[in-house]
């Protein structure tokens, strides 16, 4: 028998890392319930045909298919279509709906607008979701990048007022700060500032080239993107005012005081500097003052995807080397891919898999994760395991998560069991303890050792 | 375009929905932690070889198998190689790891089996674990049958003790006492027993034909049993025998004791009732005095596993008409499969949707998972929007879940909202309310309004 192996790109989780999971997603879970996000879930399959073409060219290659089941019950006269249809999957058209008709989710954004295509008599609009769950791509493997991942999104769709993305720099703030994550920055920008940098630039076209070419400000500098964005087509006049848009800089109000002056001849551009000022308005009527990440006007954030229209919002750490932890922004017609125009919408994102990293790497999970229940209870047999039974039941109706190793084994045996399942407290109810009706618990982590009643013990178990 | 749609026999959840069902998992989350069982997490993607061979010919059928990824960019010489391996998919072999290598999970059994064998030098023996996930089967859909659905499985192993069997019935007991499921019965026998009564009869390899006769007890009434038993080989003084067996009645110990004197002649059969006496006596040292469900020997209870081998469990509600909603049993060598012998385990299973759709029949979901937050203020605009936005942040920074308005719409259009959203409580913050620094709150249930002041609203909020 060949030894027992998970797909490439996929991952068990340990009990540890269930918990540390979950706490993330519980932690997340809390805060858009506070702001009033709703919990949606759809299913791992989606029809294939609901996938195709929203993710590009590339992106439907990586959509994992189903193969349609039954195929082999087939009738025999039918085999010849069957294998006409196969040559499709080897083609360039690499589908076809005698052979799959189903395919894995490949976000949760297309479900979502699907979701509200579907429902949009029932639903409430503004309608606000939240929906946490695995995404499925055929990406190539490599470190942090698998092809069973997890989604985290928040949205609102149905309202156009800056409010909602407000509250969106709110969620971020608010969760960085609980999770503990220290040196978190939000970089907000707008699409409409970057049409209006195009416009000035007299090549509203090429507004996406010019995004493309500062978003790699970082990266290559301001000698490397002047050189992209002349390749791009952008003369040198354009380059000029566009460097001037770079060099902005102070604080946020100063820097769109300073890019007002620039796009004075961009009703776009003036637009989005205004949705901008008035975005950090409405956050800072809502954030808590102890929140410690920053929310900066970030003019070289460009964000990939195509969709987005309006303000758009990135984080990052600084605090660990680690590509951005969310992102998102307004985008004006998504639900339109579905037949349904002319609703607006607001989302981010979070990006699960490397929020666990970052926060392993500064080991900030809360300590009592690594384990989860911490109590065993020692099993000298006999009237002792009934007495640890009783114990046992006692703890439990407490609420004290414990456990009584299951035989009578060799005491060094049990100690062995504890010791690698990592417990907190050992119990050990011997003759002594049953005939005082009392208790001795060792603390593992100090070796220290005292007999208790079973009330005290208890009580010291419940405030651990 | 057509209108979007998701796959036959798949599920969207709503929010309500999402909420009802993580009040499930949370319960029983909560219980597996108190009794220390630990979280696990397998991938949806499981390597087909995995899986195949071991649900039976039927479920190896029922697999949704993934098509591989990369089929169009195969070389043209290799294509002659695909198109037969594809001539496979459409036979009896209906598979060839050429066309697909991976498949979606089938059970949370298997891949338990799989991880304990990959991980068996770190795990702390007996592990217990606990698993929570949707699995996916291609069987046709109907009420209550789904091609998504979720399992909830716990399972301990390395372990022999009836501490664990007993541990798990209080385990059904808390679980259905703390979601108030009324009138529960958990059922227990054991497959010795049902081997000690085939030994009776002089057929020991009939075991399983008498456990599929006897099964139909409740359905087909004695004479039909006894018709069947006849037709699968048993002679007629087995069936006086086995009518013995099943004439045994009154509580749990009379019922053992009767049983123990008809068996007296099989060995096997005396170690079954040895075992559920001494399952049900450690059951006892554990249980709570307030758990309604009742736990009964029952000798027709058969369960279709062909890899339980000791006590097994099934629970019914008779305040539905539904059929099982949770069951399991010992089973001696289920991570063999995977090449690690001789580690026995035993375990149960939660049907989540029946226990949703019990929960949703008899109407006893807690109310509040209706709808969620339930505070909206209503925004009327300007300095009062200003305000609105103050009191919302003192409301969710006291952690009471509430929304504002997000535009200043028309009144009525934003009570229809609330109305639609369902929300218990809005707020109104106006003229009068921002310059007294109150703010009226309107009960959208019983439709009483009053002017609060600011603290008083939220410790009346927080506490509803």
């Amino acid at each position: 028998m060949s030894k027992p192996s998970i797909p490439q790109g996929t991952r068990d989780f340990s009990p540890e890392e269930v918990r540390k999971r979950q706490y993330i997603f519980n932690t997340l879970r809390n805060i858009f319930e506070t702001y009033s996000y709703q919990p949606l879930e759809t299913p791992a399959m989606e029809n294939l045909l609901t996938l195709t073409g929203k993710y590009g060219e590339e992106g439907d290659r990586l959509i994992f298919k189903i193969l349609n089941n039954g195929l082999h019950e087939k009738k025999e006269e039918d085999k010849g279509r069957l294998n006409e249809e196969w040559g499709k999957v080897l083609s360039k058209a690499y589908s076809s709906p005698v052979v799959t008709e189903r395919a894995l989710r490949y976000d949760l954004t297309i479900p979502f607008a699907r979701y509200v295509v579907m429902h949009q008599n029932e639903l409430a609009f503004p309608f606000r979701r939240y929906q946490m769950q695995p995404v499925w791509r055929a990406d190539r493997p490599q470190k942090g990048r698998y092809r069973e991942f997890w989604q985290c999104d928040a949205d609102v769709v149905g309202s156009t007022s800056l409010i909602n993305e407000a509250e969106l720099l709110c969620i971020y703030q608010s969760a960085f700060h609980q999770l503990g994550i220290p040196n978190v920055s939000v970089k907000i920008n707008s699409r409409k500032l970057l049409a209006g940098i195009a416009e000035l630039c007299g090549t509203p076209e090429l507004m996406m080239d010019i995004t493309i070419a500062l978003d790699k400000l970082d990266k290559i500098g301001w000698d490397g993107v002047a050189k992209e964005l002349q390749q791009r087509g952008i003369n040198d006049a354009g380059i000029t005012q566009i460097q001037k848009v770079t060099d902005v800089n102070g604080n946020n109000e100063e820097k769109l005081m300073a890019l007002e002056a620039i796009m004075d001849s961009s009703a776009t551009g003036l637009q989005g500097i205004a949705e901008l000022r008035q975005t950090l308005a409405y956050r800072s009527e809502l954030a808590e003052e102890q929140w410690e990440a920053k929310v900066e006007v970030d003019i070289s954030l460009a964000r990939g995807l195509n969709y987005y229209t309006g303000v758009i919002v990135e984080v990052t750490t600084g605090a660990v080397q680690m590509g951005s932890i969310g992102g998102g922004g307004r985008y004006d017609d998504l639900t339109g891919l579905f037949g349904l125009k002319n609703l607006s919408g607001v989302g981010v994102s979070f990006g699960i898999d490397r929020i666990y990293d970052v926060m392993e790497e500064l080991q900030i999970f809360p300590e009592h994760l690594a384990t989860g229940a911490s109590v065993m209870l020692v099993n000298f047999g006999g009237a002792n395991e009934q007495y640890a039974l009783h114990l046992l039941k006692a703890l439990r109706s407490e609420g004290v998560a414990a456990e009584l190793y299951p035989d009578a084994a060799k005491f060094d045996k049990q100690m062995k069991y504890a010791n690698k399942r990592g417990v907190a407290y050992v119990l050990l109810p011997g003759d002594e303890e049953r005939e005082k009706n009392m208790i001795s618990v060792k603390n593992f982590t100090t070796g220290k050792q005292e007999m208790l009643a079973l009330p005290e013990c208890i009580n010291m178990l419940k405030t651990v």
